[in-house]
């Protein structure tokens, strides 16, 4: 294999990407000058160097040259600490944190479950998650499930509860109903059900 | 302008239907046999002679040679009637009565109000839902405005809650939160903000 | 079936149109004043009464009062009778008019054949198009199989060849190259090759 | 600006990636294992390293360790060096060889000429196409403009035709006609106007 298809072959693992664009990807690297390139290879070594991920959320962040183990948000001592809530990957974390309306701490699963998933154990953190709710189980109120609102979601939130069901913390999952946009006339049952019931004044 | 141009313009009137397609109706009529299009037309006479709008909700709804002013769900009495839901549409209405979750009355308003909007009163039939408000003023208890979560719908629901707003009976609007289908990362602030307040064991 | 349910689901015949457009359909003409189901039911009725096909290349065309079974075209003596196009639809023959490129006649099979059709006479009108030939063989001097790029088209043309295999008039087929806003990379090998054998100064 | 900050700014300029995808990749080479980073790394410099402009066509190739400056392609003495193809970039090239139908030599432009471009000379190798026309000028015999069909690639045509107006070589283009799937319905009038002019028996 020649370099180009070489570099070709690891692009196409990208998230979304297929052969056709991850050659695209190398002769654009190829057009562009030697200090765009460099510029590529150092920001991902610095990403490799830098960032860590956080021993509480387990969600990527960066060290600063901090000694701390802890993100920005689980070192943030005046967030709600009754409050967890759970989510599939980092990017969720982020999408919430932009919404501004939440205030306790998080835990990034890694991933979520598909149905039938056979090796649950090695696709998310769920014995990280279990170290987590321990070291807090006193202050915790509420752990709440943030998932995607599809089977794969409602598969990782029954994961989690049964594997947790003995435990003294009520779990909770985030609120069906309209989304920004939705219309009436193309929302499925479930949806409509959930918008009756959460109407509010 | 010839017969076929003539049929043409009339379906591109058809919602969603452009000049194209339109012309593809025309010529899917040619080749269909007579009785396809004297059941066509047929069927069209039907809808404007057996059809009529509910006297009290608006909708459309078949006579079957019954004198009843009312459609099936007016005129059902074991509905609950402290309760009142606008809707956009019929067809809007068909997708609640379908989830099965809401067994009180509605209103169709028979469209929506854009923003800056210059004639309300011509686009909906809000003197109409006056009417039909003054006549259950003692019975109801809440009025639900079910529409679609867009701005159109906002607006609309704002407008009511204005010309209403002396009315002593609460106005709700659906809840808000994950669609079925709904990613986290894709989310809104405002449909996460909902799906955080109204999150449920 | 009421006749709501009726009509919707004579318009989801329509092409392209599934149930749920079909009903759409319906409220859209409920939602109009009488005079456009009138209108539209007089254009149907209008291009049952007043559209013909043609006799000679079986397209279908305005009457007009005359008692002529022949179409503005192939009653066009100026056209050029050395020349027959035969495409699968009336909606192909009008694009091939709009482009002006073209001054022979045509004839209008009515549909193409899938691969494996079992009863490829009952599809097109093969039988027509062999009395079109006959009609005319003297003065035709090519065939031209106006169909589709695709594997359809190719079908129909195959079968057409093997048909009148033993005919002494050429047959021929649309070029093939790059369409307009065709783009090399995404462009197939079949295509390539087609564009670098009728490249042009 | 953080390094997740960085790395997602620089994977934004990859053709067709916007922001909240190069952020996904990010993450993606987060949740890779260190050999994942280090394989890109090495794969992102061999390129740099291994792969060179051929000095004659100006696409890019694989070296290894040769001190010839020339591709395979422009190394191989049994090809038409009567014919020379220009192309836009390289994947166009790729494009072209995979299809197995052309045996002349190329020119890969590096890009095409937008309408009313101001920069010509900036944005495609016209003064190394001048040089490598000089260079054969008593072989070639004609040289294929191998444009896009669009607006840009018939600019970028007639701009190198009017750059080479007093050359003796004839410039010719890509044959127009139908793609391979393209229908009669909606071709426009010029791919329609090149199918009948290229027809074939």
């Amino acid at each position: 294999m020649n370099s180009i298809d070489k570099l070709s072959e690891i692009f196409s693992h990208f998230p979304g990407i297929g052969p056709r664009q991850a050659r695209r990807f190398v002769y654009y690297l190829l057009s562009r000058n030697h200090n765009f390139s460099e510029d590529l290879i150092r920001a991902i070594e610095n990403i490799k160097r830098e960032i860590t991920q956080c021993s509480s959320c387990h969600r990527f962040f960066t060290k600063n040259g901090s000694p701390s183990t802890l993100c920005s948000i689980c070192a943030d001592a005046s967030r709600d600490s009754s409050l967890l809530m759970v989510v599939p990957r980092d990017i969720d974390l982020e999408a919430i944190e932009r919404s501004g309306s939440f205030n306790g701490y998080y835990f990034v699963l890694g991933g979520s479950l598909p149905i039938l998933e056979k090796e649950p154990e090695k696709r998310i953190r769920i014995s990280n998650l279990e170290i987590r709710i321990n070291k807090d189980w006193e202050k915790l109120k509420e752990i709440i499930l943030g998932m995607n609102a599809n089977a794969e979601g409602e598969n990782t939130a029954d994961f989690i509860k049964e594997k947790f069901k003995n435990l003294d913390i009520p779990f909770t999952t985030l609120g069906r109903g309209l989304s920004t946009g939705a219309e009436l006339e193309y929302a499925d049952p479930e949806t409509l059900k959930n918008a009756l019931l959460h109407r509010s004044k």
